[in-house]
């Protein structure tokens, strides 16, 4: 690991400042007001515009920075210092409409392009799992890219209540017919749970998506899988996204769309580790949904898996440094 | 009060069979599919797609069923048995599309102009207070009607977000720009609460609202105010809309826009006994967020103020019979 | 009020010791194993099987026993110090049965009856409001007593579900048909919420039971209506029974069979205040139901009424000296 | 597995109508009067007279509709559409009695003698677990039968309170004395917790029932325990009674007697998958307690193996057709 | 009212951005890093190193910021635009030490000390009431001042514990040791609950305290008790404290000390109101403990008395200008 | 195992007596004034006066009383019947201080050394994790003794806020500069989550002390990892600490610093049991903070570990007599 970079934003330190103190920001870094000079912008996306049943991941950018105050400077399996190898700050929110679907998603791809045109990497937190596929607009922009995709659910039905396109239900089939996802290059890890029909997950599979059911993970474990997550990947431009359902409800009940059986927060948190390698363009977690949150235990789940997040593409712009 | 007839339908009774059993609908009646043959037609309208802070009200139809069991056969103050001097059951909710407002405000309306169809007065639960608007839409299809408005707001707004027209901010203003109410025959009662302006609402006291703020409710009392709301509306057509936020927030936390120094729920249920005599052509209870309650409060209010709402209603049909 | 006899039992004293520290007794009072040498002996009666909606209240001592930590030695209004003019302590549960109503009401009236040999005043704490029944079996030995009854029901009802005559909605008529309440000599206040039938309380009222509904309590004021209560029980001996339902359900949300417009804990304090005078030979506060309790609230107010109740019948058995 | 079969009644489709609207029924599927014409059918049990410690699970019937909502069309795993393969719908509740134990027994056997008759299977939500033995009572009428039992508690008890001998801890006792089980075809998996004797589970162990503790289970697995537990209740007709505290109660909290250490939900899943090949007569989910969940949690989990117990017996219907 | 100075620091707007998104900041304004150029410095004091039950006051800023999200521009009673005639601005927190109680009275004096310095008026928000002695101690600097205090208790005590001076029960007996309140320019409003010793207010009243029960206030209203209130500090400089614990624990449950019989949020508005005219040279929020808080109605409480309390100090500085 | 003691104490049997009745005592054991006569004592410490973030582990032991109302006489895997070979008793909390965090040290300090003078082994519930400092120091008073120390913190921290060296980051490294604890017979098990430093653990290493991370212990399970930690410890005498977030926050969300990636209960199980072998001189378990609990989970995992650290001291009690 390189030695600090003193000029990077460094976060606040608890064992100065208790962690209920000061503003709530990702981390406890800094607020700033763009990317500007940044590595990884953290950044929320306060909007659950697409959300088909229970809304509430609006509210789960502000509790995921609570609870990130939880977090410290170093990785301890790692040891990745991800405030010294890295610039990282918090820049706030992205503009939201949380009554016009359209233009929410216009508003929140306007503002994850000003973090890439900085040059950063954005790392955002949802907002339910729409708003991926607005980042998605932002940063493919040259070409698909490939996908690692954490979620109980595949997420690429067609429409819903009658011709309705845009749902939480639907942004990665929209990606890959928009061309912003290169589907023979998308993962998808631990979908679980029933189906509206034995067949819906043909299209994907047609497309070339590779889909890794909850019991496949469970036979083949972490390790295996992520081999041949990263192999599916290989070398390109690759986002990841982290839907908070793909964990267990007894360990995430805070979202919109709760499957029992999912991974634990441990099983999770290798998984994301194991992503090292993967050339990350952009990540998030998404459908924290505090109104249905109880103990904070979702909201400490997401800032972690943030956290872990952070972690790898720190190293990566490390690397590459 | 009028013989029982005996062809109504009739609540579960609870000294039969217990208030946590069966299937749950308002009031324990039975679930009829239209409003054919009704008096009065209980229906919910889940749907919050006009809400600009805390969404959850689309959950508000199923949690005030719930907590209807509460209710028995008839009112201990005005000895009214709505189940006996009317016809009126649960005929489920509306359909809703949760992700395209435009289409969910259509889908309202159209369900309720099937209940005014069958010439049932739709008594209707949401639901944020922008449903009040397709429903009026479906009632008040020959000219404008009065309104007797229980809120801590006038949601007489009219723009957000942008150029936003449609929130539950703003449902009023848009009535009564469409012809729907009749701005002198309106009154506001409750409203409180910090401003986006001092003169926000000037375009509503300049439309004729009159506007009875909590300050001039507490010196003036229930009897006095309902005295003069009863003289606004006069005999003609009446809509009766309720807000539960207008219920201090620690009577019913469960809701979008909570402003202290409400209602009490013992004030409230005298202003709704107090609507006696009002052509009630339609009433709602809106804005119960279950994601927002606590202990059910909110729902036992809501469905406590349905059943008041009721009883008055049930009264009048039976004086009109 | 009369020197502190140093002799009597004594709370724990928060400014020595934590109220959050040691053992949870009624008022932080010694626990002891019976009623000897007690003149008011405080005591749990964990049992809810009339409950015919939402159980729970066998939980209700030992949360009371939690919140009367909070409690401290004397009356901020009228100066009485319970600890100091009567022998006071906790004797524990009387003994229940949670899967048998009728070997359950022995159980309880055993338990009351022990207290009463000893001399000592039963204030107890429920558990539900049929567990009433049997702590008046083992007091009116000798002849129908008075009763002042806080409650939102009147808990006059015959039977339910076919022929049960026990549940927590008939103690007070089968207490009138056994001969262990007078009629005349009983007043409910507080009286509320829809009911089964228009004609529910005629039973009651051609009893001689003396119903004062809540909306005649909020026009006359809680002085007006406890002269009245006093004037009816008058000097002979006298049961006083709170229910927590009859403090609305936003400050005692923890029962069963909530009814909004109820009490407010203010009014309830007055009302148990202007007890005084009253020849009381037992007490209770009933229906706190833990399970449905949020943050607490009914507990803290079942206990200061048991505070409040303990002030009144301290002073008595003071005067009484 | 077959084609749909085109008359069988159909859930609401959450494509077309959102979860949280409409009347609440197991699985959104038709509310029906009678098990007539059904090949099973779903019907609570809203009792929990017989529970020993913390009451609630007479609401588990509500929340496990309310929350069956999440369910789809069909299986991920086995791809088995249960609703296309056989009739299905929810036939209520059956009538309780929450006051009087003996006649609340008599009830739920009667109602469920009513769908036997009718041919359909019953599948059951309780309810404490003491409802399971009327269930036998109305199905084992021919003889014993078998009996796959999943609980951290083995339920065979023989009396509390003095000699109290009906409670949620001695169903299964009851049963064998009553010759509706077959010990010898009895299997207890996931038994855990704290005992009151070493010798407690003697005499199950003497009559011949296996119990399999989740420390065994855990050694073994699920495909090894679920071997043995096929090989014992054989070809015969079996029944099937899922306790929901077999699982965690970090997963399934709302529950009257919580044992850490239970299976996961996802354990829990493969358990009841791999009851394929078994004969069942009946089955049911019981020991929800939602006054003790959290965030809907252990009703989600309920509702969920409801529907891996529906995929279970609709494939063997479809397969005995 | 003077014309906006567009130069004031204004909050976002709702309108615009909604009320979940952004950085949480006491009424969205701006994070600014001192009280320079402010005339008004909103300043959290997150530490409850005073508290002698139920700790949690700590976490009250936190959260107070979040729900000041509802705030608006405008008062709806008195029309006072506090972001117009002030300049406002969120400064952060003040240091603390969680674990040093006579550090953490030092850094908490310092902290409140600079924005004296400033010449700003510091409302802060605590904090248990312990953290008012500092506050008071950087104020005071030139001489005994007033105060205003709203409370359920009188904070007067002497010693906790032994011999600890320093307890959030001793606040103002050591401020008026310490010569930093004029004892006879103090009056306490709201006082009630069980005391240890009738005479245990006897020390306050001997220096001259007035101490105006609630019992007193129900009996004169808000009206008449401000009129003395204000007359009893005149014009001199005075000190407004707001313990959150004054308003009655159903709409303010999130508190370390509860007291039933308390403030509605509507008188503690009104009395809040009737300040105008008091020389308000600091002012402060306390005992907000989210940890014992539900559905946020606590912190939904203190955010709007934050409010009021700045409409009022805003129209000094505006009326002083 | 040797026969019934027939004067030892006994629980109070949940077939007789319910759960929910009786004054709450730890295991429902008799409440004793003093460990004289006992083998092992239960005892509360009520303090939290050393936690850096969320305090509430004050609150432990009386939640923790409440369930371990659950807990049975005798162990279901290893037969221990802890009641009758050993007597054990409840003594009640050691006096507390918690506004004086060194005058707290003292007096848990003194309470615990009382009851080592008796001969009786401490088994206490905290509590914030500084508590096993003061508990160290009454123990250790020959010379420094061993450690098992389950935790997701090693707790070898130097100092907080400034120069403060006793917070509950501390106590290790405090206990080992006393020359309490022999670093080379200390192990730690389970410590996982970000860290301040990557060399934050150094201090500890090189004092010998054994740290064995969450991500070994998965890899090489209990068993290993017990059989290592036994034989660190050796023969000679150890205290056995276990802090809850050891486990994880979704199974024991009640807690100061929860970490993800925890233990199972089941797992934290199986470590304790596999503890026999070692000389325990006293053992505790920290950090359950009722204050952040839902729904008892924390508090029934802390009473469930607190039965098998019981059951384990028991048997070595009873194989040394």
């Amino acid at each position: 690991m390189t030695a600090t970079n003193t000029n990077f934003f460094q976060p606040v330190d608890a064992a100065e400042v208790p962690r209920f103190a000061g503003h709530s920001t990702f981390m406890r870094l800094p607020a700033v007001p763009s990317a500007a000079g940044l590595d990884i912008a953290l950044i929320g996306i306060p909007w659950d515009g697409g959300t088909t049943n229970r809304a509430g991941a609006r509210h789960g950018p502000r509790e995921v920075r609570n609870y990130s105050s939880l977090m410290r400077r170093a990785h301890h399996v790692s040891g990745i210092e991800p405030f010294s190898v890295a610039n990282v700050a918090d820049i706030g929110d992205v503009s939201v409409n949380p009554i016009d679907l359209l233009d929410g998603l216009q508003r929140i791809q306007a503002g994850i392009a000003a973090v890439v045109k900085e040059g950063a990497i954005p790392l955002s937190v949802g907002g339910d799992h729409l708003t991926t596929l607005p980042v998605l607009r932002a940063i493919a922009t040259t070409g698909p890219i490939g996908l690692i995709h954490f979620d109980a659910h595949s997420d690429t039905n067609d429409q819903y209540f009658g011709n309705n396109r845009y749902t939480h239900g639907t942004p990665f089939r929209r990606a890959i017919e928009e061309g912003l996802l290169d589907p023979k290059r998308t993962v998808q890890i631990g979908i679980r749970g029933s189906v509206y029909d034995p067949g819906e997950h043909d299209w994907a599979k047609n497309q070339g998506i590779r889909i890794i059911y909850m019991e496949e993970f469970v036979r083949r474990g972490a390790v295996d899988v992520m081999e041949e997550a990263r192999a599916i990947v290989g070398d390109a431009a690759t986002y990841v996204t982290f839907d908070i359902d793909s964990i267990d409800p007894s360990m995430a009940p805070g979202t919109g769309t709760p499957e029992i059986g999912g991974f634990s927060t441990r099983e999770a948190q290798e998984l994301v580790r194991l992503l090292q390698g993967v050339r990350i363009v952009g990540a998030d977690v998404v459908e924290v949904a505090p109104p249905f949150d109880i103990g904070g235990i979702t909201a400490i789940a997401g800032a972690t898996i943030l956290f872990e997040l952070l972690c790898v593409i720190a190293a990566q712009v490390a690397a590459a440094r």
